[in-house]
């Protein structure tokens, strides 16, 4: 596997690949720490794709001043390991200064150079707690697919907001990627994998698995309408999923920050709730404070798709 | 020469032009309305590419809603015959649905979907007085270079901080096309040619051509000062402009907007000025009032580069 930390090194490699040897570059970006989630994404792209690109950067641009950069984990070398391993062609591990060539402030008014934002998509859920988080992804994948250029990237369904937010930009800046996402994939216990998992001990990990339950309750609720009346009351929805959290707040193991039934293309809440004209997302961003030690707070988010049903 | 109107058809164009034929692609932005300044730029293009591609599109996001966006000169037809009489392989004329699939408001608090801004360049000069200009211009030069996909794009001097922004751009986005400027074309009398140029009746556009002069003067001491004692008052460098233009600011001609004396490559204000860091680049914005139309106030922008010397 080559190990490229400069963009004029991977872009001269990319070149060869595609115009010299006509390969398929395929392209999984991430910032490291990876696990069986990001391998599915491997796997994926090797299988459909003549060369795979993996990027490893932890972007400090989608990181607000007060959150976790500095104590984002990094794992490169065995990040490195689990890629060689999983075949992948290419890694690309950039410097912060390498992706923002006049340096990156965390305080976006001392931040110089070129950002995309996407609007309309980037400012509920996830934005309302991260107001520039978005940008910061933008701006990075924006970089990143120009980099690579590849046919094809593949994306996570846990981030499925981000998701949708490169699907506007790439359709509608005409980028030349196609971007696929692909479904979750969960540990035995049903919670969502997470590199901010490892913040919590197993207990609460345990505990952390009503998230998705929760999830699917209010699903079913959806699921079940459109079979009979086709739409169903927006409050019937989320209280099916709080009654699987409620006990949790109370413990004080959980903080719901939101809980949201929206439309799968550009994420607008919906009231009442139907699948009959596009796909529904049941997401939600939960504080889970660990047990053994309660000075740790970590924020998990999930969700699940209801598809579009007429 | 062939036309698009419909992204996708010159997309295909496009691929089969690059993946097939192996041609190189140099392509040249506009809004229209060309001039002798535009096709300097496709000679140019047509003697460094094999395919030049021109594209003539008035991008509603570069204008405030309290511009000219509606009165701004379309041409088209002529254009298309100017074109074809110049050689040029392809034109891409989109309307604003096909380049803003969500549509475009004026209004930055209705927009929706994605927007390339530059910070560090954006704010000063044309910008002070158009704050989401640049916004727009990057925004839509993405969309193009991404459609067309041009080794190498041609933009003219007289919009030098266009430029110098799309430069930044392209670079730190790591957007694979080259980017040039090519030197202003001036009329006989020394006026810079621009499409507003045609608002203004013979003798306001006599008059404006002092623009120039002021300029030149201005870049005379900056100069000087380079071969004596290396550098050189701000205000000095100004008066020397101002003493061409106040007469017509008496005369209620010229209202100077503003006049800038600044490095070349990040467009930050000199004081004292030296060529000995980088070039130095005086520009300004005027608005002239028609002599036989009053009511008609027409912003001109011009500029001088005085080329870095150690």
């Amino acid at each position: 596997m080559k190990v490229f930390h400069a963009v004029n090194e991977i872009v001269e490699w990319r070149k060869a690949q595609v115009g010299v040897f006509h390969k398929k570059i395929g392209f999984v970006p991430t910032m490291g720490c990876l696990h069986e989630g990001h391998l599915e994404l491997v796997r994926k792209c090797k299988t459909n794709n003549d060369v795979t690109v993996v990027s490893i950067f932890v972007n400090p641009s989608q990181f607000a001043p007060t959150e976790d950069l500095d104590k984002y984990p990094r794992t490169l070398e065995q990040d490195l390991s689990v890629l060689e391993a999983a075949g992948v062609d290419a890694c690309f591990a950039p410097s912060p200064r390498e992706m923002y060539p006049q340096g990156i402030s965390l305080e976006i008014d001392q931040q110089r150079g070129p950002f995309v934002t996407v609007l309309g998509v980037s400012e509920q859920l996830e934005g309302r707690t991260r107001p520039n988080f978005f940008r910061g992804v933008a701006t990075v994948v924006t970089k990143l697919l120009n980099i690579v250029s590849p046919a094809v990237a593949y994306f996570g369904q846990k981030d499925i907001q981000q998701f949708i937010v490169l699907k506007v930009m790439t359709e509608e800046l005409f980028m030349n990627t196609q971007i696929e996402m692909l479904p979750i994939v969960r540990d035995a216990r049903g919670l969502a994998l997470s590199s901010r998992n490892r913040y919590l001990c197993d207990e609460s990990r345990a505990v952390s698995t009503a998230i998705y339950r929760g999830l699917n309750a209010a699903a079913a609720k959806v699921a079940e309408a459109a079979q009979t009346d086709g739409q169903i009351e927006r409050e019937t929805v989320i209280q099916a999923a709080m009654a699987c959290w409620q006990p949790l707040v109370e413990s004080r193991d959980f903080h719901i920050d939101y809980v949201s039934v929206a439309e799968g293309n550009n994420l607008t809440e919906m009231d009442p709730v139907t699948t009959q004209a596009a796909d529904v997302v049941i997401s939600c961003a939960i504080f889970v404070t660990d047990r053994h030690d309660p000075a740790t707070v970590v924020r998990l988010i999930d969700n699940v798709i209801v598809p579009r049903c007429m």
